[in-house]
């Protein structure tokens, strides 16, 4: 089967990272088109991306040379171009917002209904996260019963002045809506916002920090700290508690869990394959991109001779139980290092 | 430019490993051939990647539809195989040992270098973990001063019998003499080894655990555990402690620093991007590979609707003060979860 | 100066801890008298302190032996023990609550005012405990900047069925409505309750856990998470949100701060008299038990010896570069382990 | 019983710590003597615990109101002193060395003998700390199996140039010597010094840092880095690496273990007093100092009257289900804060 051709919607910040990853790291896909309503920048990604132009984005779902669409355009472009994907009945991956009101949001649901084949798929990457996907795991073991509340914390380090307190809920706490769903496998019924006084940071009016209440139908509460002008980093946490235990990720310390008689803890990698996949691909993917142009990007063959002369003499301590001199010949001098 | 060929001689654990990254993951490769002694083995993994079988490797290694080898072949195999890919000028990642003796590892050094062209890269794959490349970057930044000793643990759950000290040396210590060399930037010019008591679990006449030293031209010193019946997990560990502070990798907190003064800790995140890059990459992966068969493989148009709603209510919550409830639709039955 | 004779009225769980810790821990103090409506318990509790027993805790607090009370009785009888110790105007510790309504603790506040002297002391150790102490310093040194919000946990393995959401308030959350007031050095105005879904262990009608929501009088955010019956073990966390970075306590590893530019950690302790204070007093104070017995409790001359010979063969090493057998005589039978 | 009646010989930073300590913190005893070679610390020391002076350390020692006797002194001086004591029948505290030379230590281990009762105890004070406690009960749990290693590091942040590599020795790694009997039960029986190119900050000649390593009788082998001048913070780490897992202490985590099958962690505190052990007593021991002087140390009547008023909001609340404000009256000028 050939590589999926993709088409990508707005090349902003988010837009133009998933052209350069479907371009250059995702297997099986290329980009062929690229649209944005600033042509320059439309041009620039296009061209690093090994793709072309098109203005009217209504032009680039409908493109010969387009089997799928990402959505990373701004909010109030998204309906008309999903509902376009719709009905050319190919995949889409669309950023968040779905839509900008729920009655827009909800045409789509029962469009894509009416078809009867899920087409469109939403970019709350939280979901394809190891830690998230861990926690959501162990939810699902039932080891720790049932959950009973989930504690956020969503932190930037920085904003623009614009980026006031119903920003900091439909572009920040829109993530922590989805994990707690994606958790706890249940829809949110209500919402509750406490202002405390604000960072001196703050533009005027903006309650930067506020503290989300929401409440799931089944009763649950889930708080979340919005803060997003810190001057630290960018912060995700989550604790899920439980009747019988509770279980945090985020604190750069994997998926911590806290057990019935006081025990805490995490998991190791159970072999190097798991501890070093990425870096395996890394590594692999390094080297293809060197070997197309006929060389190599890592350790050479100097390393892999130093390597078996320490070895040579490791073996040689093992067996005698002495201190066993390492024996190197002359390194060449043209060889890369 | 069209994809890179490759040929993968040796298709074991770690051949098939590369093998199906390649075919799978890694953009713009292609596995074309496959060649295993068993032919049985080579069989199957060429099926699941899309190649076809060469039973001997220089066939493989001349054919016109590869551009780059991959060497996962036993080791005694490696010298042959190397050095008909530099007599066809082509790149190759050969796995650890790049042969099994001294003298043959050097001629492959020097025939590259009458070459005059870096072709064949070693699978030290922990120089490319974000880890250790950090640790190195500390050390090249000249924060901590000088180097002065590495100390490493390296552990396995588990080996069979016929692990025995001299693989421990040959197959696992390589691996911390890599590392030693790449974070010091030095040779290493002498290795003692230290047999304590084993483990009950070892075989008779395996020491295991050891403790290696090694000793740089510098004069610094690195002492390696190597256990590899441990019952616990892999487990990889590195402590570098230098003239002005000390830097631990290898404990599930990323890197640690201790520096001047007392201070200990790491470095958050910067952003979302780097925070959940993994996490993007393997959303695009999983949506491409749907979207090749028409559909998607994650949150769906539902999900995105609910946060449209959950985020409608926060707003109003924000505005008001008060507690909003969320106004869902009915959920059509036949949307997909 | 002679030690201060203390009288200990009520000898519950908390009480009888606090005599046997002035009788055998607390320097400069013993107890003298012991009170308490069960007789049985305060004779146990006398006999094992060296002290006697009043029936009455009036006659207790009027004793010509009693130089300070220690209040643990039940709250009720708060208001009338603590008043007679203001009349005798000798120094008091007791136990919170204070009393149990405001306008009795009120009487008490202007009772003490009268007399111009602070006399009543409250048992609200968590002032006393390191990590708290050193989160009110950091705040102190204005290094994060104002403080924002206040994310507690205060958790239990389990209650008494009789532990209801009242007592949670007045037995469990008083401690964070104190560490709130000694952290942000202001009064809270207002609190409100969420009460999500309860644990399937609660007793029916009680609300565990529970979100507690105080606010202060400058407008911050306090928010508690009380759950008594998690299985768990007792976890009290305390986590402050500054203008210019956070930090928390009570996650097993100190005080943990992250700072501007995404730094996070902790410090290490300065010597070894710091690192190893507590073992240092157990060490003398153990010490001091044996002798008193005219014997001792520790390592003895055969681990000095033993120290001082493997310190020998070390040094020789040290000199020679040579592995050194150290020389031990045999060990005399008699002398103890 | 009365107070244990303490003379101290060598008042030096340890010899004075101790003093304080057993005038102002430990219980049961007092200090009656103070000895120094240098009588105007002697005088300072005595008049700071209330002791009076001997300039002859055997007047000490034979001084009617001496039951026992911590030696501080230089280690010259040991030998006689600890006969003087054996003499007297007293206990003795000694801190390290026993005495400079193995033949001395084993005549006192003689003489001890000979007696038939342990008389002087060592000043290892490490024994006596909860994280090496934990980890000797951990080791003789048997749940890790028979240890295999011991891992060590002893870093101080610097010393005086006068502080050389025999000094190391017997000064420091002498605690890693103790701790490995401790732990292990078991004698060591040769002793190797490898020495690595020294930090800049080493005077000429001198090894700084070393990596010691110690074997034990059964065969286990113990390794240590000591590196007294990081210019870091004094770091005390300790790794036991047993068949069936391995626990570490010392990374400010408390005792964190690695069990088979991959799980690592802690344990959490039981209940409230284990965490605040330490708290509860510096708060009865401030409280005991103040009221000594007829006042208290802590928090007064305002705060006890403010809790009960936030309880009394806050069980409102509970009720309600609304935001309830805290009544307060007004505080009065004179009650302290």
């Amino acid at each position: 089967m050939s590589a999926l051709r993709v088409a990508v919607l707005g090349v902003g910040v988010m837009g133009s990272y998933h052209a350069e990853a479907l371009a250059g790291r995702i297997s099986h896909a290329r980009v062929t088109v690229v649209s944005d309503a600033d042509t320059a920048r439309a041009e620039r990604v296009a061209k690093s991306v090994d793709a072309r132009v098109e203005a009217d984005p209504f032009a680039a779902i409908a493109a010969d040379d387009v089997d799928a669409v990402v959505i990373a355009s701004p909010g109030p472009a998204h309906e008309a171009q999903v509902l376009a994907c719709l009905d050319r009945r190919i995949p889409v991956l669309c950023e968040k917002p779905l839509t900008t009101d729920i009655a827009t949001a909800y045409r789509i649901v029962q469009r894509e209904a009416e078809l009867d084949a899920p087409l469109v798929q939403l970019g709350f990457m939280r979901r394809f996260d190891a830690e998230y996907a861990g926690l959501r795991a162990l939810v699902a073991s039932g080891e720790l019963g049932a959950p009973l509340l989930l504690h956020c914390v969503h932190r930037n380090p920085a904003q623009t002045d614009t980026f006031d307190s119903e920003m900091m809920m439909r572009d920040s706490v829109v993530h922590e809506a989805d994990v707690a769903r994606f958790l706890l496998g249940e829809e949110i019924v209500a919402v509750s916002v406490k202002r405390p006084q604000a960072t001196s940071l703050a533009p005027t009016g903006v309650s930067d920090p506020m503290l989300v209440l929401m409440e799931t139908a089944s009763g649950r509460l889930v708080d979340v700290e919005i803060f997003v002008r810190t001057g630290v980093a960018y912060e995700v946490r989550t604790e899920l508690v439980a009747e019988h235990g509770s279980a945090m990720i985020g604190l750069d310390q994997g998926l911590l869990v806290r057990r019935a008689g006081g025990a805490w803890g995490g998991q190791l990698a159970g072999g190097f394959v798991e501890r070093f996949a990425a870096a395996y691909d890394t590594e692999l993917h390094r080297w293809v991109q060197a070997a197309r142009h006929g060389t190599i990007d890592g350790p050479g063959t100097w390393d892999g001779y130093a390597a078996v002369a320490v070895c040579e003499a490791g073996v040689e301590a093992v067996r005698s139980g002495e201190r066993v001199p390492v024996r190197l010949g002359t390194r060449p001098v043209r060889v890369a290092a």
